[in-house]
């Protein structure tokens, strides 16, 4: 579309989406990094959204029925940004425009959750946007029917570049949410044929439109910049009875006259030039950041436009009844109902006393049982491993189009949806997700499960066949890097309970977690209670306690997690029965005994005493409770694995890699 | 279609189809555990493939130009087992059929590369199958155009089922070869509507057929149980000018009269019973491993249909110039080619003398600039950031459907596909591919990464933009925690060179490589040369060296990498200022330092002086050169990350989480 008649057809509608513009050259600029390329090319979409479609109160950023919007190609924060700031959220300010990309700024290269009120989550890394959206779709649908229309009854709108759509993981997010027919999921892509390396058509050829209408989505186009065209798209696109794609025709770096159409505008700042030329192209003659009244006065009208619709939403309820009422507000600000920790436990003194040998994938859905009762919040699913991670109970159902009230997700083969769509739930409020796979397959979840952590969603990861005790399928599914991996990453939870008591411990801490989240590894082998005297205290909490202490003095101190705590307390058998005082540290979360004080630390791992550590994966997060914490080289070794496993029954499989009372009794003797 | 109907029409196809089906359930029965449904569901399209379609030669199974078979759907395994077994692979004796899935079996639970000639690739992680034949089908495109269609004019054919096709991976392969119109590929769906957790349909409704057909593919369709239909669809596939999707309508299961067509015959063994009543459905009187020896020798014979083929491709290979056929030869075995060492020594000399301060990243580019030209079968790529990982040389071409000789991957924003298509490149031989994405997206790319380093490609990845140092872009794109991930995983060389000489070394060690992958973690921001003095021996090789000796009595080791090397040199300065004897040591490669004689590591790390390790990441594998090396808790620190990253310039970061020279020099008095 020819930039003057734009102008002239719609005047005001112009200004107002220039001011985007320019907030996002002029922010990009003085911050001499950025990317402009996408707000100047999605202005318009985004004013035409905020103006007429999206249903909210920048006076009330965390209104509870507000549509959520996500911007999945989140190099264009600035988009966002100028958004948040023009239509008058109070922590966005032209202060923290200028500050875009600074040591300490709200407004952070890509939008971060939590920096700034309005930023409804983390995104950046591509595609990870839009599954996490499907989850905020999810959550809203479960919502609606527990709690009903009147207080719930909202969209999710999304902006997605072809950075996201080219990302395996969207295809996941597009399958699952054709097969969910999520009608409060809109996508607006942002068809701009431009990536960092040229045409899209360097590296692909799909048609877009053809995909997303193959997993069930409904499918619309407009010209992204005629705002006419682009309300009557996002119009149609609210009555659609399925998500919707709506493909906005657009120009990259809209009206710069030399590097519009582009990936010159993709990633950089215009420059000076550039940036006087595009201002004439848009007839702003106003300096940097400069806004004028008038059209800030606009844009804050469109910010106040839903102050209504939240005044009649609040009326709306406080006539549900007060228990209704305050479960909802429970549940939307992700507080943990009482009675899970009664639930808890009970569970532990029963399970104390019956002490059943079962794995703890099995000891996982037994709490699961008691827990999930007495937490109507928590949906839980499985990358199409149901059977074998044990992650639904029988009081759940499946949750599907229509049986919006269950809470069990059929999430299909797609680790990685599973994780994003799981971040989405709880950023939307409402949800507690738990989901489940092979804790190989993290490896295909990496990507969400890093944003759970860097944005401090407590998704709790049901991570089963936890090393080579999976046993036949072989080194494919076999982890052993993958414990240091969750470890590795910052504001993780790393579980691995040795018995069913740990696992119902570490699912209480999981579940009671505020910002952190959880991975539960858990055996596929049978294991036996160890904790047979009950003990109401949660001493998971502590990340490692003496689980069995030395007989006589204390001349080694053997340390294990999850399955290789019952091998330790038998190599302590060994050694006890030739005299030799050994203490059993089970540590099933390694984080939070580091967070112990040093004189707690100091008591679990005394010095003096010879250090073996045992478990079936690689020996990385061990130096430091080996070495470290007054332990030393020569007194220090470690059972576990030191390359990948193999395809065997699973009793073979630590035979051969000398993970046995035996070997670990040897290395005891070696030491001393 | 019905069983009876189809024995009476098809006799010796039956007889063929059925003897891969009571393989497979005897050996899942034996083994106690196994998938035998879907062997039994694609025994009949994987009989026409073998019998009528597969170019192949069982006696020379690392024939150039055999056909690529990839089961894509590795949980099947013994479908490929049965198949190696019946046509005459001479490592595929039943005496392995029998020992499926136990200690020390060619027949590993999934088909596992380097175990068993035939298998042409490890596959279980579903969708990598898919991915890694796109690979197969570029490489074989890349050779025919460099030595001509006489001696390489051979298919890709792949089994994927639906978990396959449900993974992003498949996506972004899917897209990819769309694009680049891999006409020699051609995947043949598993279509049977059956997951772990039920019907497809649980939690998929999407149109594969139409998906494919959005990105180029070509689909056609079959009746998976009839043979004369099975054999038009690939007779008609081999035909077309794009990749093809063959969608077979097969029942899982098949003829499984109790279990068929249900997810209880996808992953456990059928019972005694079952199987007996199976047996009496197919007609098959014979006990457990037991295949008649007429059936026995039609499938040898089909193991022998290609030898004559395979002679006239000899003779024609004979027929190339003999310094073509050299060239052939020593590229499909994957032997380095001599001018590499000359051409490394050559640039460090050159660049130990300019010395320039330039990024890593930067230097990598120009190291391949030197190597690109004597290494002709590179294939370089980037997953859509071209311009940030400078992976593409002014010498090469991007490779496209109508330029064949190209050496440049457009793998656009598709981390996973590309790991995957690298993994396959190799895997086909001929090729040698480096790839490269931002470090903090190697997230996206596990999946495949990690089975770079199970099968033992030594893909090259070059990951730039390795740490804090890439600023502004924030905590979403900063990697902490990825070099503790990558140096996790098993058989992986993790390099990150100081500066360009080390770059150099780095890029010579991984084209090397015969087994074993690398990642190069590159800087975005500029540093020194270092080395400025020229050294011939590759430094890097060991690991870990001296890059500066204490000037007196050495009372400090700082251990650095990559841009903290810099950093480290700087706080020796420092230290020496006040006369505290100060050696810095250099570990670009921590798994190649550990790999070295004891007596080589103590001499660079003796006891006695304190230790302080520097590197802008989490700590977890410094631990071992701290405290353990004869280190020890009490004399030991690290200079590094705790956490995640932020949003700000690279120096104001380094600054701010006190990764600086006056940091590191504190706590070395502290120590002392």
């Amino acid at each position: 579309m020819d930039i003057a008649a734009l102008r002239a057809a719609h005047p005001d509608h112009w200004k107002l989406a220039t001011a985007i513009r320019v907030l996002a050259i002029d922010a990009v600029q003085a911050a001499n990094s950025g990317h402009p390329g996408m707000p100047m090319g999605m202005a318009d979409v985004a004013t035409v959204l905020y103006r007429n479609h999206l249903k909210f109160d920048a006076k009330a950023p965390n209104w509870a029925d507000r549509d959520r919007f996500v911007l999945s190609a989140g190099h264009g924060s600035m988009l966002l940004y100028a958004l948040l700031h023009l239509t008058g959220y109070e922590q966005a300010t032209l202060e923290e425009v200028k500050n875009f990309r600074q040591w300490g700024a709200r407004m952070a290269g890509h939008p971060e959750f939590g920096h700034l009120e309005g930023v409804e989550t983390t995104t950046g890394p591509l595609g990870q946007g839009i599954s996490t959206a499907v989850g905020m779709a999810i959550a809203e649908k479960s919502m609606a029917a527990r709690f009903g229309k009147s207080v719930v009854d909202h969209k999710i709108w999304v902006i997605a570049g072809d950075g996201c759509l080219m990302e395996g993981i969207s295809q996941e997010a597009i399958g699952l949410a054709g097969k969910q027919e999520l009608d409060n999921l809109i996508v607006l892509w942002d068809n701009n044929n431009i990536t960092i390396d040229g045409r899209v058509t360097v590296s692909d050829k799909t048609d877009q439109r053809a995909r997303f209408a193959a997993s069930g989505w409904v499918v619309l186009s407009c010209d992204g910049h005629d705002p006419a065209d682009i309300d009557r798209a996002l119009t149609e696109a609210k009555k659609a009875k399925a998500p919707v794609l709506v493909d906005c025709k657009t120009i990259i770096g809209f009206g710069a006259p030399n590097k519009a159409d582009s990936y010159a505008v993709h990633g950089a700042p215009l420059g000076g030039d550039e940036i006087k030329a595009t201002r004439e192209v848009y007839g702003w003659p106003h300096g940097p950041f400069e806004i004028p009244a008038d059209i800030k006065a606009d844009w804050e009208a469109i910010g106040a436009r839903g102050a209504a619709e939240h005044a009649a939403w609040a009326a709306r309820l406080d006539a549900l009844s007060p228990t209704k009422k305050a479960e909802f507000e429970r549940q939307m600000s992700r507080g943990v109902p009482k009675k899970l920790a009664t639930a808890i436990r009970a569970f532990k003194k029963a399970n104390s006393e019956a002490a059943p040998k079962v794995a703890t994938r099995k000891a996982s859905e037994m709490v699961l049982a008691a827990v999930n009762p007495v937490v109507p919040e928590t949906i839980g699913g499985s990358a199409d491993l149901t059977g074998s991670n044990l992650t639904k109970t029988s009081d759940i159902s499946d949750f599907m189009p229509d049986n919006r009230k269950g809470r069990y997700m059929r999430y299909g083969i797609r680790e990685h949806a599973m994780a994003a769509a799981m971040n989405g739930m709880w950023l939307h409020g409402g949800v507690r997700p738990y989901g489940g796979t092979f804790f190989c397959f993290t490896d295909y979840a990496r990507g969400a499960m890093r944003l759970s952590a860097l944005m401090g969603v407590p998704t709790v990861y049901v991570m089963t066949h936890d090393s080579i005790g999976l046993g036949e399928d072989g080194p494919t599914h076999q982890p052993v890097e993958h414990l240091a991996i969750c470890r590795a990453t910052p504001n993780t939870w790393t579980f691995r309970p040795a018995d069913v008591i740990e696992t119902a411990e570490a699912w209480e801490l999981a579940l009671s977690s505020e910002r952190t989240p959880s991975v539960l590894a858990l055996s596929r082998q049978n294991l036996p209670t160890l904790r047979t005297a009950h003990n109401q205290k949660n001493l998971t909490a502590q990340g490692a306690y003496v689980i069995a202490e030395a007989a006589g003095k204390r001349q080694a101190i053997l340390m294990a997690t999850g399955s290789e705590v019952e091998i330790a307390l038998k190599a302590r058998d060994l050694l006890q029965a030739e005299a030799i005082g050994t203490r059993v540290v089970s540590m099933p979360c390694m984080e939070l005994f580091a967070a112990q004080p040093e004189a707690y630390r100091r008591k679990i791992l005394p010095p003096g005493a010879v250090r073996v550590a045992v478990e079936a994966a690689i020996r990385q997060p061990w130096d430091r409770w080996l070495l470290g914490e007054r332990g030393s080289e020569k007194k220090a070794d470690f059972v576990g694995m030191e390359g990948f496993g193999a395809s065997a029954p699973a009793e073979r499989l630590y035979a051969e890699f000398g993970i046995t009372p035996e070997a670990i009794a040897a290395k005891v003797k070696a030491l001393l």
